[in-house]
């Protein structure tokens, strides 16, 4: 697991003013990666590195040689449309780029011009999934939420009694996965009402969103080649928000036995930017098992995952009705929570994927599953927040909501922030349910 | 759905003797296609199309003029690594090169020594995955597989009631897919037997094939746009074999709720020839339900479904044993069948697959699901054939086997056959089982 180093330094400020404002998600202690271009003139993405409200083109710093030699090459990797390469390149060369960016953009850095030259304000960027994503895994690495859904699938048989021996996921679909700002129309499909004989064909009524991290594998492993827990982490390339959207209806009357299906594969949102494992250092706690339930098996356990396994990323959920928009009214919070309550880590979930010897490639995406946290208040999701649509969430406008109406954006934000340490931000991940394509 | 053509007219005779040799898998009607290279010699994997027992290297012959000019710049596409750029060409594409090479392929071709000098000898070539599968999904379209396997995994309650309403589906994953001669360890991971208090951790002891056929995406739709049923066969490209390996002790403890996982993503083999829905307009036959069944909701149903939906491919499966090999005995064959008793048609799954907007892209894979037959002996997977692995299959040389052990190797093997028509063949699908990396 990545060490504090000097790039950790909370009292690093950065020559350009906006990374050194109080709240920003992007300190130069940060610095995480996107794949942009400028907005709406054609040209190719490439990849970024966000310091306050800019973007450093890296192909263009790694060109202009505003970087120390060692980096160029690394930086230049970046000027892909895509992470794949750079990811395969492996935390020494992260490292190593982080560094040189880092003390680049310093304060008393001595050239500050050519790097100024590479530079693009976020304001007038588009981004892209920033990596070829060959294979995506949902994880359901909350507890909580696999308790409460659990609850409302099978009131009978909430928890599996698989859920606290392994972390259970499933292969979910790489070609609906966009970035933030994706709109979607609302999904059709086959729902069976409770009393009903036959099924039902129509747009789905119960449409959701889950509050969920996306994990991105750096380095892959050969097939046949498990990750052992001491490795697992310099796999991981980094993080980034994501919602996975689910459509309940459809999921309710399909999942069995095979798992989700068309009620969530219609649409995955990620943030564009990605936090490096390196930059959430500061922010590692233990791993620990609540009293009573089991320790994890040797191949999903490590002195350093339980010494610093879990990772203290605050996160929440706000929703923007088209009445909202109309009338200028704030995005309503329906929850917050924090990463540190997932019942399983990154580690364990990486080595349990490669165990049986699947092989992982770079750019490959996990998602965390719903970071529901202990509390109801917490959930990361509506079904949870209504107890399955039974007492609807009430907005500060008057409006409610049991499940999304079209119109409606889920705007999810993350960041890391505690007393000593410089405040870490994912930036925000956002999208908008669109009405049917049937009509009505 | 492709018609019947002067392709398909099975008095064509080719200059190729062995493309007229009675049994070949590869006469001028069926014209399949792979990618391929001269065994280990290093150079570049390029698209080719079997005639006989010669490979006919596309690229080259459209470089060299063997093809009529229209099709020239089709063939061209089918140089690079991959089939992608002329699967998302469409079915006029793919109808076009395949009569420009059965006419210039025929026996009273006029000019046949620029093709000749295109084509390398099928024993002289090795394989990789034809496509660059963006997404692989794994269907469930025998309903006496899901009823057999239902039985020992859910004893109270076999088939669900979704299973007649819907193509039951779910991701699976795209980077362990491998192509015939795939070879890997035995997968490793947790169990949990009947009478324990806690999982048990170890290579896995009950190792499965399931021998299923495979389906290309040609051309994707966009996101937000279901493809209709009339429209669903002209976005398939083609078939192949396929065996998704299965690890079965890990499945029942690992598939609840969210579907399979490590017990199926180690490894999938496919074959590497893809036989295109064209070849097989000649085996297409009504698709009917049982008598009682409920009929396909309307977005599953069309009067093209209804007459000509299913396809009569035959299917083997054969067991080459470790003692067979060294004895120099063939391999024994354990079951046979035909994909016409499949409960859900091509279309079906395509139209299923999109009706919620999901987007699908030219590479991507479907499997079938195991095509087990109406009886016991048609089944397509060993937990079926040996009851859970209570009446182990007794092998002619007296052997036994429960599941598979080390050594093993299953040959899929597939062809459509019947009077008044060509042969069409699929190859074999080739795959072995290695000791497990942790010994024992």
């Amino acid at each position: 697991m990545s060490q504090l180093n000097e790039t950790h330094d909370p009292a690093l400020r950065s020559w350009v003013d906006s990374a050194n404002q109080p709240g920003t998600d992007f300190p130069i202690q940060n610095l995480p990666f996107a794949v942009f271009r400028r907005t709406g003139c054609g040209e190719a993405f490439r990849g970024g590195v966000a310091i306050g409200d800019q973007i450093i083109d890296l192909g263009a710093a790694a060109q202009c040689g505003a970087l120390v030699p060692g980096v160029q090459a690394i930086a230049a990797a970046c000027g892909d449309a895509s992470l794949n390469r750079f990811m395969a390149m492996g935390p020494d060369a992260w490292a190593a780029l982080r560094l040189g960016l880092s003390r680049a953009l310093r304060a008393d850095a001595a050239d500050t011009q050519r790097l100024a030259s590479c530079m693009l304000p976020q304001a007038e960027a588009e981004y892209t999934v920033p990596a070829r994503i060959g294979d995506y895994t949902d994880f359901y690495t909350s507890i909580y939420h696999a308790t409460n859904i659990g609850k409302l699938f099978r009131p009978d048989n909430p928890l599996m009694p698989n859920y606290r021996w392994m972390p259970i996921g499933y292969h979910g679909r790489s070609s609906s996965i966009a970035v933030s700002g994706q709109a979607f129309p609302r999904p059709s499909g086959q729902t069976m009402a409770p009393d009903a004989s036959e099924p039902d064909f129509g747009p789905c009524k119960r449409l959701d969103y889950e509050l969920e991290l996306g994990i991105y594998v750096g380095t892959g492993n050969a097939s046949g080649s498990p990750v052992l827990m001491d490795d697992a982490e310099s796999h991981v390339f980094g993080l980034c928000l994501l919602n996975d959207w689910s459509a309940r209806d459809i999921q309710a009357w399909e999942y069995q036995p095979l798992g989700p299906f068309l009620s969530k594969n219609f649409a995955t949102t990620i943030s564009p930017w990605i936090v490096t494992m390196e930059a959430l250092a500061p922010y590692r706690l233990p791993f620990t098992r609540p009293e009573g339930d089991p320790q994890p098996l040797p191949y999903l356990d490590s002195a350093a995952n339980r010494k610093q396994g879990a990772i203290d990323v605050r996160l929440e959920v706000r929703l923007e009705t088209e009445r909202m928009r109309t009338s200028g009214a704030a995005a309503a919070r329906l929850s917050a929570t924090s990463y540190r309550h997932a019942y399983w880590t990154v580690a364990q979930l990486l080595a349990h994927h490669t165990v049986n010897g699947c092989n992982l490639q770079p750019g490959d995406l996990f998602g965390s599953g719903t970071l529901s946290g202990p509390t109801l208040d917490q959930a990361g999701a509506l079904i949870e927040l209504t107890a399955g649509g039974q007492q609807p969430v009430t907005l500060p406008d008057g409006d409610s909501r049991a499940f999304l109406k079209d119109g409606d954006t889920v705007i999810l934000r993350g960041w890391c922030e505690q007393p000593g340490s410089a405040r870490i931000g994912f930036g925000e991940c956002r999208g908008t349910v669109l009405p049917s394509i049937l009509g009505g």
